[in-house]
């Protein structure tokens, strides 16, 4: 059997194949944009035939691969292996591990796309080593992981780790999930979005949107109206920045991580400038006081394979 | 070596010592109000003395106590058996396990009074059973504890727990932490004290604290207060519940506990009808809906002996 591991970040439009050694080293690769409504089915052909080109584009065959994991976003019951929900694919209670491990003659393991982007890190990235470490995702919304003992910590009803909805401002604005005060609804992309709208001309971010020809804020549109210096832009993510310091506080206070790693694309964009402040408000909330930064809080590493490699993580600590 | 445990509840003021089986029955009693100002060597001895007197009262031989747990209030470092701080007894780095271990030549355990009572619930109370619990000490101000495989969960730096400092209401009032904003500021006792004083004449509260001898509000006012229809109590305490409510929600959202257990005076006092109105709240925070009421919130049940029961708990899970 092989040492080698391909790993598969699924999302709702497109998704990547690598197959990576295991620590973490990318040897190849190939991505693909998924067809709109297409069936499950052939989606997970499509993916079967691209870890396939992976391991081509890498110069082995399939029998060194070892195991495959899969990020997906979306709902998903790890431990079955079953795509709940993920409404981007509009699949339902889809059997990814099973159908993709038929084609594939492997082991196919399914993880959510940002505990896997956690896992990842944890792996191969900026929590490399740590015993006890959380992840702050933030993208279209935000989510989270708690890594112990290098493993995701599911909790009692696989439901830990959702601290994108961690109630820190109760007359807030009105989260996705349908209720006020989530941090989620002052802290994500998309809240970031809202706010930057809300300003209408006095921002020159609609008019990036419409340049870069996308119908969404970006973080790409994010870091050019940062370097534009556009005075609405950096109040807007100065704002979501304190919010996810207040919690990166809480984060800490009530679980006492060694590390919380800051993910997802505005992260990824940023680097460290996006995480200097929460940094900052977060030491303001320690009740401990941690004179000597033992508890870490840093950037995600993994850039554009963070979700691959993470997923070759999972696939690697699984087998 | 004997199959018995003894327990201290040291507070500021009072201590009480227990002897109790491994099953938390107790035997043998013995409490004793603190001197005042006295030195910590003195108020060992005392402790090791009513240690004494309750296996006398349980009609045992100190022989047959395997080890005794002490349950503090204050600052304390479990692993090296230190109360660091302890403001009410005037002590300072205090090597309290070695000292009255000296006097009593056992083993003896030490911990916060906090997590002590939580591990005591644990092991003979409400959580009794559950692999994953958290305790919220409503009192003074807002303590907790994080209960993972039957132990305190104690995080990187020894930190975890610390709930009550979690900021839900950026623009509330001051904490004792100094900081703005924390759950203790707005639903401990003292919190609630606060809140019913500000309102004056309009609450029977003042006039019930004179007539209980007392410069506070304890536990006892609450409920006199709550039996007597007052229109102030009513709604500050339910401010409180609100808040504790919101705070729960978050520990289930982020942690995902197989249950929550509500204890401390007030809570102790008051019983489930203070829990119920928190869980109402907690419940409708759940990200993952939760219908069959897996996630359990109830009540700290031990009562009087809580803390001396728990630090029997503590000396037992120890050796």
């Amino acid at each position: 059997m092989g040492d080698l591991y391909a790993g598969v970040d699924l999302g709702g439009t497109s998704f990547i194949a690598i197959v990576a050694d295991k620590k973490g080293k990318v040897l190849g690769k190939s991505d693909c944009v998924t067809t709109p409504h297409a069936v499950a089915e052939e989606t997970i052909r499509s993916i079967a035939e691209h870890v396939r080109l992976a391991a081509r584009d890498a110069g082995v065959k399939m029998s060194k691969v070892r195991a495959v994991g899969v990020g997906a976003a979306g709902a998903v019951d790890p431990r079955n292996g079953v795509v709940v929900r993920a409404p981007n694919l509009g699949w339902t209670d889809v059997p990814l591990s099973k159908l993709l491990g038929k084609q594939l003659d492997t082991e196919v393991v399914l993880g959510n796309d940002v505990q896997v982007a956690i896992i990842g890190e944890h792996a191969f990235g900026a929590a490399k080593g740590t015993k006890r470490a959380v992840g702050i995702w933030v993208g279209t919304g935000i989510g989270g992981g708690l890594i112990v003992d290098g493993e995701i910590d599911r909790g009692f009803r696989g439901a830990a780790g959702e601290i994108g909805h961690m109630l820190i401002k109760e007359d807030g604005p009105q989260c996705s999930c349908g209720r006020f005060g989530c941090v989620e609804a002052l802290a994500s992309r998309t809240a970031m979005e809202r706010d930057v709208r809300a300003a209408g001309d006095a921002s020159i971010v609609p008019r990036l949107i419409q340049e870069h020809g996308r119908d969404r804020m970006t973080s790409s549109v994010i870091a050019h109206a940062l370097e534009a210096d556009d005075k609405v832009m950096k109040e807007v993510i100065a704002r979501a920045q304190h919010y996810l310091g207040l919690l990166a506080g809480n984060i800490v206070n009530m679980f006492d991580p060694e590390m919380i790693v800051v993910g997802g694309g505005v992260a990824q964009r940023l680097g460290y400038s996006f995480v200097e402040p929460i940094e900052e408000v977060a030491r303001s909330r320690f009740l401990r006081p941690d004179p000597d930064h033992r508890v870490r809080i840093d950037y995600a590493r993994l850039g554009d394979f963070s979700g691959a490699l993470g997923a070759c993580a999972l696939a690697r600590n699984a087998t």
